[in-house]
């Protein structure tokens, strides 16, 4: 049901004429085509036959080894063994539910939460442990009782959160794999936007805290770091990695070959041909410079026309500002009239793990242009200013 | 385990010197690669962005509209929105496990059947029933007592089965397909090799069959049918699909997108681009060509080169022979020896639900020369006809 209501939302970001909020589409004028094209012909040149044939289900060995050069640059010191290549990061999530989830075992997420990591968890029934967020991230204050009660893992996004936008705080950081260590719960820690940063300074991630605890003699190796490139180079690749112990990697690999064999070979080393040599850091420059522009321009655009007692978050990076309406609103209600006006956003409730969130949205501010977003919040705006003056008659039971 | 020693076997593969019959390679000499280069060239000069953002969970449409369109010759007479184009069809067994089965839920299989199936629905805590086949074919008078007992689904390769080469019989096509229907149990129709047949007239697919049924006024819409491009275009795009009733898609779809969000974009128009306008036919033509010599090559070396007692199947088309050797021995303890002596095959006991069939080889034929494929069969007859004349002592226990 909530993955149908996104669904629907993705098809009408294809109308051309509706400015669109919703999905998490990267920019694609941001994508380097060209140099797509200079890497795709350099590997059917280079390589041929080797390119199109079956490979391992580890990934290919030089793009793990370039990934694992590039991540040890933000302290994530690795081995190509602690890496595994996935069909983007969603199928990372799908692999560690196969492999860790069993009926009824619980998962803690942050409340909002990916909602894919929902869907993906969903299929292997457990059971969501939500723990609030504020402006600092996941409230690990509020940890104590759900870890209490025992839980699989902790997920969580510490940078430019999908949906809220909000980064957590180093402190908050510091708690949570300190909280972890001692239940002995491992974390799962998103990582798709941690690049993707326009202003203020880059925080540790989980895994380079966890990773300083275990070198000052504390047990540590807790988390498993998921990453892709859907942000970085392009989503439709399908190229993401897991970085994990060599055992938890061997008990993916084993999942992940009855699930899809391995990820397709031309695409691993289109992106090993692409990305190696330097030019992934000064495309992410790039794009950093395109999406803080637009940040900007939403922001600023939200100031402007949001009517009062509508909320939203000031994201330092990433792709997505979250939104508060004034209680009594429905997102979903309000979508309808926003589709009339040609300006469409993601209801927030399908985030929530436990139904709440009626009156929240997500905006995606990375795949339209500074005008097409400053007109697309003015009409959404005044969608907002006339729900708030005409309250909707109350949905019918069970529409 | 099972699947550790095929992927160890997959890695011996790649030490040039060794004559490989393991693994399932498609022959990369085979392999379009110029075209490849061409069709991706033009995907990004027409399509530039498009082609590598995020696409549908469905798959691409054109492409869905082509394989319909391709699949009609075939008597397959469906809508692209009977297509869910999948991530390899190790993919679609992964999918349709998902979305069937529970813990303890029956499967019908083959015995022997394809391993990537048995590793698939394993992760579902399935329980396999395994039907005995012969050289028509699993054994349909067999049916009666596992459809009885409740099944989930039938799983069948009616062409050139991995691992047994062997074709089903006309006759006991009809029989499945009419047992299915009378106790309404779904068959899983799998069929990679449908178009490599080198000798023979192409018998029309279970779902073939029971589309008639249906048109003749009887139930049917039983059957769910699966294919790729790996063994037609190249392996390493990792592209099939699954074609079934639109219920049934749609399911399929809401657990792709948990599992994947979708096959990748900029691959599905390559192969597109590719295949569209007639090359798919001439390829296969050219396909069937060199695989044939090869089949002809490992039959005549058989002949040639196997001891007394060594049986083996003579396919029509596909990739593979199966071959089965005296009581006693025991194909894992002669594969230490092949290598020693440079050549390789996979034991046909991972193969078998029930762990029986230690005396059996499943031997590939698609990926080596027929110069090296009367090598590599010259270097196995020797180990088998040493292993008969000199009796390994007994396995160690725990080995």
């Amino acid at each position: 049901m909530q993955s149908s209501i996104v669904r629907e939302l993705l098809k009408l970001t294809e109308k051309p004429d509706l400015i669109s909020f919703a999905g998490g589409l990267p920019a694609p004028e941001v994508f380097p085509v060209e140099q797509f094209r200079e890497a795709a012909d350099q590997v059917l040149k280079q390589f041929g036959a080797q390119s199109l044939q079956y490979s391992t289900t580890e990934g290919c060995a030089r793009l793990r080894g370039m990934i694992a050069r590039h991540t040890a640059r933000f302290g994530i010191v690795v081995q190509p063994e602690n890496i595994l290549i996935t069909s983007g990061s969603q199928q990372a999530l799908d692999l560690l539910g196969k492999v860790f989830l069993d009926p009824g075992d619980r998962v803690i997420v942050e409340r909002p939460t990916y909602l894919g990591a929902l869907q993906a968890w969903n299929a292997y029934q457990c059971e969501f442990l939500g723990i609030a967020m504020d402006d600092d991230g996941m409230r690990t204050d509020d940890l104590d009782p759900a870890l209490r009660r025992g839980s699989k893992f902790v997920y969580a996004l510490p940078n430019f959160q999908n949906p809220s936008g909000v980064t957590m705080s180093l402190r908050r950081r510091e708690h949570l794999v300190a909280m972890a260590e001692q239940y002995g719960t491992p974390i799962i820690e998103d990582d798709p936007y941690g690049q993707l940063r326009y202003e203020g300074e880059h925080l540790p991630s989980l895994y380079v805290i966890d990773a300083r605890n275990r070198e000052a003699g504390r047990p540590g190796g807790n988390v498993i770091y998921l990453s892709t490139f859907s942000k970085t180079l392009a989503p439709g690749l399908r190229l993401g990695w897991v970085v994990a112990p060599v055992e938890v990697i061997q008990k993916l690999v084993l999942a992940k070959q009855g699930t899809d064999l391995h990820t397709g070979t031309f695409v691993q080393m289109v992106a090993y041909e692409l990305a190696h040599g330097g030019f992934l850091d000064k495309h992410v420059h790039h794009i950093r410079s395109v999406y803080g522009i637009r940040r900007n321009a939403i922001l600023a655009a939200l100031e402007r026309h949001m009517p009062r007692g509508v909320r939203w978050t000031r994201p330092q990076g990433g792709l997505f500002i979250w939104a508060v309406l004034p209680e009594g609103l429905d997102a979903a209600d309000l979508l309808r009239e926003a589709i009339k006006e040609k300006v469409a956003f993601v209801p927030g409730q399908p985030f929530f793990d436990d139904g709440s969130g009626r009156n929240t949205m997500r905006l995606n501010f990375s795949n339209a242009s500074p005008e097409m977003i400053a007109e697309g919040i003015a009409r959404l705006g005044g969608v907002i200013r006339r729900a708030l003056e005409n309250p909707p008659a109350p949905a019918r039971e069970g529409a």
